[in-house]
């Protein structure tokens, strides 16, 4: 029996506590500051509303002030908050973790510098805590395709990626975690799936255009679909993410795994940065959209901000070339400038055509 | 203006007129024996009853009594009949084809010899011609993501590769069928895009099996779905079309391009294949299933047990490792030995869980 505290009780932070409470560990999910009225119902009622479902009873909810009483005796730390969340999250940890504690990650995002140089979320975790402690904690992952309801429906069969640097923590981690139906898979390309975590979003994104295409020509309902038009973004968006494995020097095979196209197959699926691109398709500068979604936060957008806003950089450095990443340049043109919507096809797969 | 006639009356190879008459091109389609209505509609309304379309007004359709008629004098044959058909369609060409032609066939899926060698359609549609004639015409095929009736409908944007060894001869075709709806790539590496174009359809058959799974839980209609499941799958099929490159000899990129991840994509958005695997994923077995959908074609079920069916043979000569392909040697459990469903999830991903 380990004890793991969650930080952040977000919906794929509570709903790995089902995994975890099925192998009998004890699960302490603590709040951040914007999920008080989240702990407030678990505690009363043992319902996450976001999950719309109850939370293991072996659960115990925590408000962030009680915080270090739930990471008492803690071997593990899930860091339960999403991309805009890990400078907080860090800074958090800086005062709950020890020495041996093993951390594991959700985020999925990168940050760049001035210079375009791109960094995994968990580096930016982990500045959050003294240089001394961040030596004595082990920094991992999660990533693939896991849409958080069907991991707390415990039955659907789920596959996921940890990734870390040291092979012997992310085995016992993967140990903690792993079902009957949540498989975990461990590498040790940190980089590398963190990386195609983040990029993903952003091709997810796109593929909202093409039922946005159908609306804007008033065939939504008609039999006429756009699948081939979303397979085209789908194919090179693939072909990207194994652009992305040699600018950051992960293994090109992570891109065509469970954190590369099987991921980017989940997200691709729908939420609400498929609405968005969606709303793009149907002719909307981005502008509009974010108007039209008041307060909603939109992961793939901020991702292609930061990764497609990075690429100049890159390019002016030699570190890719002009014609690397045509679609991520374009989908950056529609979401950071606000330009229509207008897909270069003739610059994909290597500009053969 | 070039001349293209198209032997077999397929959805795929009627579509393909659309690309060619907005091109000015004089398109001429005839029909197999199996397609003597289809071509008596044509000849009557213009409408081509599966495709539900009237064909470009300067399409002129034959039966195959008036084929040779039909040839004359022209530089492109396209060989519009599915893999079942290759055969049949390469006796026709010996007395159809002239010195200098080109051919460009749509066929997707592989043959295999006693030993386990794998052949791609195009080889098999060959040797139907005199071994004379057959080094007179150059012989290419058609892959990627590209739903007929996308095509058919003339401004869905849609990505797809000719492939063969001749790049010339590609740009060449390419040219012919390239408009600003219909983008097309070029790749020398014939052996890879048609490895990619068949092995797909394997993986497609078990896009079907999580939809499945939640009608025998009685959930179909919940909020749960099952795209952590899908998308598993398609992830460790990705990893198999790479692994068959190498099996191949074809290019690691080929697998993540249009003819691989790409039409996986689309072929596992929904037809007959996910149909089969949906009813699979409900607990019945193949056998069963079969008899439900009766002379229903299904492409994917064959290529499985084609592909499966060879892995035996090229674990034996030491080709591939008993730890390749874990995904369609189950699917060949499923399809060709009429085993139960049970996914070896433990086995997939490099076997590291």
């Amino acid at each position: 029996m380990t004890i793991v505290s969650i930080l952040g009780s977000s919906i794929m932070g509570t709903a790995l506590s089902f995994p975890l409470a099925d192998n009998d560990h004890e699960v302490r999910l603590v709040g951040t500051h914007l999920d008080r009225d989240i702990i407030d119902s678990i505690k009363k009622t043992g319902v996450h509303p976001g999950l719309d479902r109850k939370v293991p009873e072996t659960v115990r909810a925590y408000q962030l002030e009680e915080a270090r009483e739930a990471f008492e005796g803690a071997e593990v730390a899930l860091s339960g908050v999403n991309s805009f969340g890990v400078r907080w999250a860090g800074e958090q940890l800086a005062s709950l973790l020890r020495p041996g504690m093993m951390v594991l990650s959700i985020a999925k995002g990168m940050e760049a510098s001035e210079n375009g140089d791109l960094r995994i979320l968990s580096e930016v975790l982990s500045e959050g805590v003294s240089p001394d402690l961040r030596k004595q904690v082990s920094w991992s992952a999660l990533a693939g395709p896991s849409i958080a309801g069907e991991v707390a429906a415990r039955r659907h069969d789920t596959c996921v990626v940890f990734a870390g640097r040291d092979a012997d923590v992310l085995k016992k981690l993967a140990t903690l975690f792993r079902t009957d139906y949540h498989h975990v898979w461990t590498s040790t390309d940190f980089i590398g799936v963190e990386g195609c975590a983040a990029l993903k979003n952003c091709y997810a994104l796109g593929a909202g255009f093409a039922e946005g295409i159908l609306e804007r020509e008033g065939e939504s309902d008609s039999k006429d679909r756009t699948y081939n038009y979303a397979a085209a973004l789908f194919s090179q968006g693939a072909v990207e993410l194994g652009q992305m494995m040699r600018v950051l020097g992960g293994r090109p095979e992570t891109s065509y795994g469970l954190a590369g196209v099987g991921d980017m197959y989940v997200t691709s699926q729908g939420g609400r940065n498929v609405i968005a691109g969606r709303q793009v398709g149907s002719g909307l500068r981005f502008s509009e959209v974010r108007k039209r979604m008041p307060g909603v936060t939109l992961e793939g957008a901020a991702a292609i901000v930061v990764i497609g806003g990075a690429l100049p950089r890159l390019t002016e450095r030699g570190i890719i070339k002009p014609e690397d990443f045509p679609l991520l340049r374009h989908l950056h043109a529609v979401i950071a400038k606000d330009e229509l919507l207008n897909m270069p096809w003739e610059t994909f797969f290597g500009a053969q055509a």
